[in-house]
């Protein structure tokens, strides 16, 4: 007979509807390198999927002119791409002698995000730099670097915790970011760049370890979304958050 | 009898909520003064309360790079403060060489805005510049340069239809913004300084005519907002940007 | 009788020989529109007809490196014009990364002419800055911010001493300018930019109160001029100056 | 006899007038080395007293894009320091990686003043440089630059000419500059660098050929000049630049 | 007896000349892992020791405008680290707006290596620029990334080949590099970081395939050295070199 | 007969082999202007041939920041070249606003070379720049620049021994430099402009008083060479910097 068939290749359509196979609630393969690099207070290489991002995590033991002898820390964030990260080969920002907009946009975001995630005053005079390389480039960049940036943090916390320098664990609450979109009408998470440069809306989501956000950031460039769907967008970027966090946990805590 | 001026002290103290005795869900005085500038193909002087932005259209007959030859228009916008549009004067950009992040990060949210108003297939090989030159700050700069500058924009093409230049109006919808946010945990709309300066969440929302959004931007920097209260701060904002987009419209049809 | 009507026609070329009817030794319509900024210690709007340019005074309790603890202050200037201050749109400064060579010129010049009105002694060590900002440039821009820049200065020095600040006002004497020129043979007063565009000479005279002269500039980059029009475009010049400082007094006065 | 005596002394102060024994009117030494430069079309190394500068002058076959296809030539001019120029060490320009105002103001009068010496349509379609690297500074070292400046240009368009590049020499008319100034009350010709720095007024006076103006510049930063001051000093120029005048012919003869 | 543990002891220590016990000719552990980025026509990560360099080779269909139409190639490479790949963190030369001079010698110095390596006639009118980021920094990065960029550039070239895009491998031979140095008066191969920073002597030699010199740099900042000193540095190099070409066609032959 | 027509053929070519009709291994003509500026503590204008460069050494009383408090001085050098040094007009560093990659790459290297020529400890707490500064380019700047600044450098010793403010001579050793290359296959000494543009091996070699080597810096872009031409070369060098060296001292010790 041949309804039976015919189910079947529907259901194969709705599972090509991505172009990896995914369904519309699903995130990419995450795969975290703890201690990437032997130098930084804590790091990780973040994946997901075809994305890959060192993110660092710098102590010093210095403050911005604005903190100076108040007893509190800072944490502040810088974003890049390597040149070749994506599929053509970008100018570098140092080569023409400025960080892009982009590039500003994305850095003081990850900045605010993970700045939630931690009590200054329990720091200490201390700045933490989260640096978020991106060495290769599938989509997502920035919230991967938040992601993963938050593990970079919170493992560098650890150590400063085991050498004594504080002696109090400032670190409130879980950050993590996913990014979900309508494409071709449909609400998706976890867009990769082939989805996301053709996607009607594309939102950046960030949260705590509580389900609280931190930073919602959704944009229609090409077209505008209804209070219905920004609903539906949330409850996918919901959803997905509480992966990564039992991912983030799993590593810190290891 | 006692009761009805403890009532009356009551509503005294709600109404004292806010500097300005303004009700939470209150709009600033608005004020356009239309063709502020004698030379722009658009332009209004924009003032929402103490914030005062003058925003031009500029039309050139030439698209950037990317957009050559294929009949298709584009909008951009660029955004800056006098040194003295605030209590302490800034250094000026120009005299630093180079743009904040947190300039570029405006004037790209502008310009992705007022994208979202204008069919750029309609408006032919043209680059409309919108300029939001903030010339006194009190709060909402961003949110008043993108209701400012689509004034600005539906003026400007308005003249080219005029002088036959365009044959169609290009504009699709209004848009508007505005600002809400939680201060001392209550939900306000349309933040001054003195507000967003202690405000714990501070959101900017962008919707078009259609009661659509075009750009959700909210941010918990000190604190984090819960699901309920998201919903709360975008019921405040679509309450304004309907009133927005009613003066605009007045202004327009003048 | 043909005398009369020759007569006639004379006059009417002599009302013709200005665009705007103008005669050779009249100003354009000044309007100075006082406090215009609620921030800054001296403000006012400056118009020189179509000329429009934001005079604000700042005052900071530090002096430049150069004067530290010798007891006496500084006085700084800057100068920007609006992207569309002109019938083209110009490139911003900012986005460009440096001052042209044009800005730098006035703002050095404005600088230096407004310094010759103050004891620099008296100040204390504090810095004024005259931010000078064109929003619409119909020529004279740099002589209007002179004189403009001046009535903000004195008003922001009217406010020191009354609150006591400062216990003597350091005002020297008025500094006023404005522009003369040689156009189609015949030397102007007060030019504005279609006149400007073609001129012959083009002279900027910088004086104080006491009728004496603060700076001299005058080009002839087409043409050279004589030690006669030397003097005839002085002479113009004089008069005109003296009508802007007993504009600039009643305002100041109020 | 006293008298006599009274009466040499009396000389001898006013022979000490100047630190170097100058008379007010009296121009220092000046040296001219032609052809300093084996590769430029024109060069000169330009001496006033310790005042030297390189002036060199080079042809290109191109313009400037607003004066494509005008069949018209261009003429702009450069002037830098070289570190060491002089008492102390200055920071170079390349490597603070901006020009300063006072670079800019400088160069930008050159140009204005040597363009007054050429007729630019008779130069055709190409651009003339005028560098003026001064290696050693003693005061004038922008009027230096121009009358150096003028020889430098005079003799690429000999060489122009006489290699049949073009057919009709394009110089109009000699352009030569000298500083004056009034130093302790009395106007001076000429000023080095230790009277410079203490004169009340200093002016830039830049004269043709047939004693007309080109451009006069006058300043009085700490003090301010009557016109009989403004009188007597352009007398002083007059004479000087007369001087200046036939010692450029002279070499631009040979 | 004494005497042979003294022999031992003295094994000890001449062993641990080096604080990882290597031999003073032999070379850190080379990995290199290969197609590390799949975007790029050729990628490597490069690894001495801990340091390892991210190296790709990006082919475009352009030549630099001093190519133009000769029917000829270019290739260039530029040179970064990541602001963590050392033990402090660097500030991003991005941030500060421009290369320092050591990214800049390092980085014309690569591309000068490399262009020894390859046919550009072969190559038609195309572009090879060879990144290498530095992702973490143990002495020698200059060095691993010339010998990490031979790879990334043959691996394109061989994939330009497969595609048809090019006829004949460009490639002329092998390029790598080794640094040598006197470090406490005995001459080594293939520094780290805590050899590098106490050399006496610091020599970097690349080679080709047939065991000639491409470059040849050495710098005795704090020492001079000798002849005979530079003829066993040149010995120790050319040892190491031949090892690293094995390597090398090693991995572009599988 | 025909031997002695021989004989002059053959002299005629080898006369013939450099365009200046000089021995491989001989020097251009070298002159020395001593003092050639007033007011640095030491100076030169050396030129080797048509290569003419002004060296000044400055002293100031201050060290960079990375030196404070050690009781040790520092040198550092910078490298510039007027615009019109060479045949074509090249665009100054400092309009473009940044130094190339060349211009570091080369005050790097002079301030590395005379480094070495004194003992930074005996200096004291100051700083030495030595300002290369190339008026006139024919080859062999870097060379000059190195070789005419050891002197600009010794003077400035000897003044400030004279002057009583150092105690004892820092210098420890001459330091100079030469350029060597092999040029049709013929090694030589002193590359002028015309032979180093076709040289297929460039060598700058920098040797002490003592014969050992401070720097040797090897390149064959379009070529490779033998360990039997390194050699060769050397050799030259060697003989040439002897020279330069019995030049330095006869200036030095006037």
């Amino acid at each position: 007979m041949q309804v039976k068939e015919m189910i079947i290749e529907e259901d194969m359509r709705s599972l090509k509807l991505r172009e990896d196979a995914r369904n519309t609630n699903e995130l990419r393969q995450i795969k975290v390198t703890k201690d990437f690099n032997i130098y930084a207070e804590g790091s990780v290489l973040m994946e997901f999927g075809n994305t890959k991002v060192i993110c660092t995590a710098s102590v010093s033991e210095k403050v911005p002119p604005f903190l100076k002898n108040q007893g509190k820390g800072w944490l502040t964030a810088e974003y890049s791409m390597l040149p070749r990260a994506t599929g053509e080969r970008n100018t570098r920002e140092a080569a023409k002698g400025k960080l892009s907009g982009r590039t500003m946009e994305i850095q003081r975001l990850i900045g605010r995000a993970l700045r939630a995630a931690i009590d200054l005053d329990k720091l200490g005079e201390r700045t933490i730099t989260i640096d978020c390389d991106v060495i290769q480039a599938d989509g997502g960049t920035r919230t991967t670097s938040i992601s993963g940036g938050f593990i970079a943090l919170a493992l560098a916390m650890k150590k400063l915790l085991k050498e004594g320098i504080i002696k109090e664990n400032p670190i409130i609450s879980n950050v993590a970011a996913i990014s979900v979109g309508i494409v071709n009408n449909t609400p998706m998470l976890d867009l990769k760049y082939s989805e996301d440069s053709i996607a009607e809306v594309d939102m950046n989501i960030i949260m705590n370890g509580k389900g609280e956000f931190v930073e919602v950031q959704g944009t229609g460039e090409e077209a505008t979304y209804t209070r219905a769907q920004l609903n539906q967008l949330i409850d996918l970027a919901e959803e997905g958050i509480k992966d990564i966090i039992e991912i983030q946990n799993k590593i810190i805590g290891e």
